[in-house]
């Protein structure tokens, strides 16, 4: 058989890395990274213009770098030939906006706009428009808009509308400039095929857009501001492309940047942790698929369309044909227990680490190990970012219950790591209260892959084998997987999965003395929970604004 | 005037502090301090057996150790003959509880009983008699006993009849083998003059015994166990010694132990607090004393008798003629502070501290004064060691809340300290809604003098000022008045304060500002002390024990 190789690009918050597989084993040939030269601008744009507070841009010249760079260096690393290339696939963070003119060129590309932080890249994680999403969550709910609902009840100042309304209102020279307002991952596809689409996926997540009924009426966007009339079909691309269509195929210019060839099959793009599902083999109705790193993101293949109260949105057909595909996730995880052990872990600790050679992570990791389920007597909240899912409240803050003079920092840390899973727990749950089985759970990311103990407790706390994937890659290798359908290797993304994906290699089994023991725990973190975050009890938002005042 | 003297000694919880006073002037002659060789017993006993979780044992032995070295050291080292001494008083913990024989040895200091845990003396903070304490208040409740309310409607496990009860049920044989259980404090007038006195002091804060109305019914000890029928006058000396008496005179053989002349007048023993009052010169009614140490003690001098709830006691004309005084506490306070500093601070501030040659505490003291009131957004329960009052609630543990991910190591720090002044003042505010007016404010101990951080937290939030007293040693300097009444040279305790005691030095003024931001602050404090505290939520506890069945 000819060979054929497949390439996924994953555009992450500060790099992109790009992989080139094999399209039959699925063997990694080649893997490649580059940097953002601009990383996230949030202090000031490169002219040295000052950014408000809470902004957190980027540059889309970086992004064309990527695919500049790490393409060619893929292929000649695993000497592979552009016309061996059966497709290529991206994934990108979401919702990350930008304005762009008729031509597709950004705004901010041009020498008039370069000192307006308006003009450019809205990185996902630009959070300056809060009072621009709680204006539209409000309008929403008085007009008992019915696609509240399907997006948890409450609109992230994360999401695309609410971006747009900020510019509207603090650049409205801005927004009569543009044409179009696109996803970066859209305007690359854009860029390579010279096509405009708008992927699924996005819109279903990010845009306020459903498979059944399409965008919120015109009538809604008229209410919120008059200027807005007329926004689908006008600023954003009315038409929304499906799955089972491509993006398009490489043209002469996206051809030249590249150094594959013309013609070359390009997936629809896909958003980062989605791309993790089909990666780590996720493609079925039940499976539950968690990426753990910094923060959490939780993404789950549902049977069925349902609205799930506090879950961020849902995808029916866009990451695999016949799932509805939900996304939820925890503001904080792995940088809560950085949080904890860079500020709150003493000397001698530090000390003993130093002197066996290990990392002091790995010293707390081993001591909280020999404690029992309950033994430490304490109990967290893990809001140390506030809370994402189900809550959707960046107000809420960490807690911790049970403190003691014998208490010791590793049992702090254990305790950490319980209230992370425990929260995991909540939006699992939420699922099934809704009717939503979850079968069979998969987690990815670098703590999956480095914490054996938060692992065992995640099956301890849930009850179900842990399936922990291989790949330090998830979401290169989920883009080259779509590559390979692009590319008619496969028919579709399951039949890609399987054939391309590696089998978890570490599976964690529930202990039922453990699993008993949390139980009980399980239901008093529940109490917390509701207690502190549903408003019986709003001293976290109290202290937040006291602490705000005082600073000020 | 020929040359006077007087002797004080304070027996603590880790070492016995001995001071030598001109009777006259109140001049300090001499100090001199003897660490227990023992310490706290709460792993082992001397010989290896272990001991289980939450004892707290002394041995006997060390305070005589005290006895025979610090007297002749303050004599020798102020040059004063044993002759110009007029008298000798002691202050001590309490409940302190020990077995002993007829006559008068502790059952631990005999070979057969030295492997018993239940032999020794048990400590204040012996926290092993809970659920005996709480059996004690169930029944007084149940069958209305009118002395619950008196000790503050809840018995704590520190007093003397959960002791007694604990050995009862857990070591019958040595129960059998006690001829009385005493107070340390009354076993050791009993070593000196050889005459048994058991003090009212100590009798009505700890042994349930009113000057009024006496110890309860035999009915109802009959009732908590058919074996305690007969206990009072039995194995409690049924007879009470009120403040007006002394302990009697030194006999021969205490006169050998400690250097001094045989017919020297001792004082009735005081419990160790109550003995700051005078010599802070706290002697009339509304003067509030706080000694501020690893626990905290707040003494009140009320004009009246008059049940508070949560207050653990109170007895009248017992430490000074006329005023009835009021014993409350926090279980946790400097311990609580050095707990989190020995355990959660990182390297980085170490190497800091050391690299200015400062302490840790006055680093992060020194950050911590920089915050303005709910600057850090934290909030913490000071309960790391259970609440006595006025909760009276051992299985009560720590909180903090409000955790994010900029929190650092003084925030926490200055939150530490806040939640113990809130706690203080939940205290006196409990005297207050009970109609005894709080006057003046007094602080003693270690932490007033060393810490004038926390001090002007107690100004902002109690919206008083707050005297300081000069002295290091007041326990030892107040039974040094005491040994002074004894002697004869003074009619009353109030006219020994009056000659004796050093006006306060320091005194901290509110700020109107800061008392503001705190009144606010204080209210979150108080609906989540009512909360955690009063059976809302009952995780806490609920905690404890899970962490108990875990660790066996």
């Amino acid at each position: 058989m000819k060979k054929r190789y497949v390439i996924g690009i994953d555009f992450g918050t500060l790099s992109g890395r790009t992989v080139l597989l094999d399209a039959y084993t699925g063997k990694e040939i080649a893997v490649a990274e580059q940097g953002y030269a601009h990383g996230v601008m949030d202090k000031e744009l490169p002219d040295g213009t000052p950014l408000p507070d809470r902004f957190a841009l980027q540059h889309p010249s970086d992004y064309l770098d990527v695919l500049r760079n790490t393409i060619p260096a893929v292929l000649s690393r695993g000497k592979v030939d552009p016309a061996q290339v059966a497709g290529l696939g991206m994934d990108f963070t979401a919702c990350t906006l930008l304005p762009i003119d008729e031509e597709g060129v950004p705004l901010c590309l041009k020498a008039e706009w370069e000192s307006e932080p308006h003009a450019y890249v809205k990185l996902w994680k630009h959070h300056a428009a809060q009072s621009e999403a709680d204006e539209i969550t409000a309008l929403a709910a008085a007009r008992g808009e019915d696609w509240l609902p399907v997006f948890g009840g409450k609109i992230s100042c994360e999401w695309e509308l609410p971006k747009i309304l900020e510019v509207l209102r603090k650049a409205p020279h801005v927004f009569e400039a543009t044409d179009r307002f696109t996803e970066a991952a859209d305007w690359l596809s854009r860029v390579l095929t010279g096509k405009e689409t708008h992927a699924a996926m996005f819109a279903g997540y990010k845009s306020l857009w459903r498979a059944e009924t399409g965008y919120p009426d015109d009538a809604y966007f008229a209410a919120l501001d008059p200027r807005l009339s007329g926004l689908i079909g006008g600023k954003i691309s009315a038409e929304v492309n499906t799955a089972e269509q491509i993006a398009g195929t490489l043209s002469v210019s996206g051809a030249a940047l590249t150094g594959l060839c013309v013609g070359t099959p390009v997936a629809l793009p896909i958003i980062d942790a989605h791309a993790a599902m089909p990666a780590v083999g996720a493609t079925a109705p039940g499976d539950f698929v968690m990426i753990l790193g910094t923060s959490a993101c939780h993404l789950f293949h549902g049977a069925r369309p349902a609205p799930v109260e506090g879950i961020c949105g849902y995808v029916t057909d866009a990451v695999v044909p016949g799932c509805t595909t939900f996304e939820a996730g925890q503001a904080c995880f792995g940088d809560g227990i950085s949080w904890f052990v860079h500020n709150l872990v003493p000397e001698r600790y530090e000390n003993e680490a130093k002197s066996r050679g290990i990392s002091i992570h790995a010293l707390l990791r081993e001591r909280a190990a020999l404690l029992r389920p309950g033994e430490s007597g304490l109990l967290a909240l893990d809001w140390m970012n506030g809370n994402r899912s189900i809550l959707n409240n960046t107000d809420l803050s960490g807690m911790l219950l049970g403190l003691t003079l014998a208490t010791r920092p590793e049992e702090i840390y254990r305790a950490l790591l319980e209230a992370a899973v425990f929260g995991s727990r909540v939006i699992l749950e939420q699922f099934e209260k809704n009717g939503l089985a979850v079968k069979e759970i998969c987690a990815a990311g670098g703590i999956a892959k480095k914490d054996p103990l938060i692992m065992q407790i995640y099956a301890d706390v849930l009850n179900k084998p842990i399936h922990v994937a291989d790949t330090a890659q998830a979401g290169a290798i989920g883009s080259a997987m779509y590559a390979a359908v692009a590319g008619g290797i496969y028919p579709d993304i399951a039949k890609a999965a399987q054939a391309l994906c590696a089998p978890a290699s570490t599976v964690y089994q529930p202990q039922a003395e453990n699993h008993e023991a949390y139980e009980a725990l399980y239901r008093e973190y529940v109490t917390l929970y509701d207690y502190f975050g549903r408003g019986e009890n709003s001293v976290m938002r109290y202290l937040r604004d006291v602490s705000q005042n005082a600073k000020n």
